[in-house]
């Protein structure tokens, strides 16, 4: 969509992001429509509906930005505090209370809506992708035996996060998060993974 | 709310219950009204006001006939046989063409309503406890560590379905599960849960 990156369309489309991400914040899925994302963000309605059609594509085109977004990969040189660190990053992604509420609104919105349920699909592939980089890593040093699924060891580690979040609806501690991110290490020490 | 177990009130509870989840399973938490278990379950609009409330009172009770309800928790004498059978159980629950759009629901409900998020913390805290018989039994007889986290254990099985289905929205095959139960017991072996 963008003609010239840091153009006109460039800001147009961080500003119509910004406001999808603070009326998700704010209303959830369901209060998020492309009036009121027009109205804050100031730019013109029909542009709006023209570029994003509806509250899927407002939250496709905001897990897009976010997916292309840098996020710190740790390279500790040692896989299991690589792995706590990771999953001690998504904790706080969802506990932090900023940016808490607009990740469990993504969450939230997947549920409800196949457009989203896409959208998160890719940015998780995405990110897999990315922290797979630790377990890799693990592997051509020989901290892990090969074979391993490199992708497997990180769903394994951050998985009872998500499920203490989202399912059971339980706490989650910081000590909960490193030891999932322990467990996993220990598995695919053990070649289960 | 029962007073004669099979009684009357018995029947109409089973009778709401059921068109409850027949509701679910057609047009999700979003479509759940009292009116609508009103007319398919034949019980008296006024009726389902004052015991169920709304469509959260609906969930709840659903959710909370379905806790009690027993379900196959395996014995084979091996701890990583009876984890992949859990994890398989699991995964059918949700992928069953009949089930499955239901227990999913019950999921997307919880996303949307504190209510729901609590009756289905009550309903996965019961049921983690029962599968967590499998674990305990393995350390008792000596397959795994003592101390274990039995439930941990369980946690660590299920949770990378979970994952797959509600958060990254990957494909689940029944290989996936069986190997989520297996590293969630190598773990356990390498004391690390």
């Amino acid at each position: 969509m963008e003609k010239r990156p840091g153009g006109r369309s460039a800001r147009v489309r961080d500003a119509v992001r910004q406001a999808t991400l603070v009326e998700l914040a704010e209303h959830g899925y369901h209060g998020l429509t492309v009036d009121n994302v027009a109205t804050r963000s100031g730019v013109h309605k029909t542009t709006v509906y023209r570029r994003w059609t509806n509250a899927e594509g407002l939250i496709a085109d905001a897990l897009e930005l976010a997916r292309d977004e840098p996020w710190p990969v740790p390279d500790t040189g040692c896989v299991q505090e690589d792995l706590r660190e990771i999953v001690r990053l998504v904790l706080r992604g969802f506990t932090d209370p900023v940016e808490g509420p607009i990740a469990s609104a993504f969450v939230a919105a997947a549920v409800q809506s196949s457009g989203a349920a896409r959208a998160l699909h890719d940015f998780f592939v995405a990110r897999l992708d990315q922290a797979s980089a630790v377990v890799r890593r693990a592997v051509e040093r020989g901290e892990l035996p090969a074979p391993t699924d490199v992708g497997d060891v990180v769903r394994m580690a951050v998985a009872p996060v998500y499920y203490r979040l989202f399912i059971t609806r339980e706490p989650v501690t910081e000590r909960d998060a490193e030891r999932a991110a322990d467990a996993a290490v220990a598995a695919a020490r053990a070649g289960a993974v």
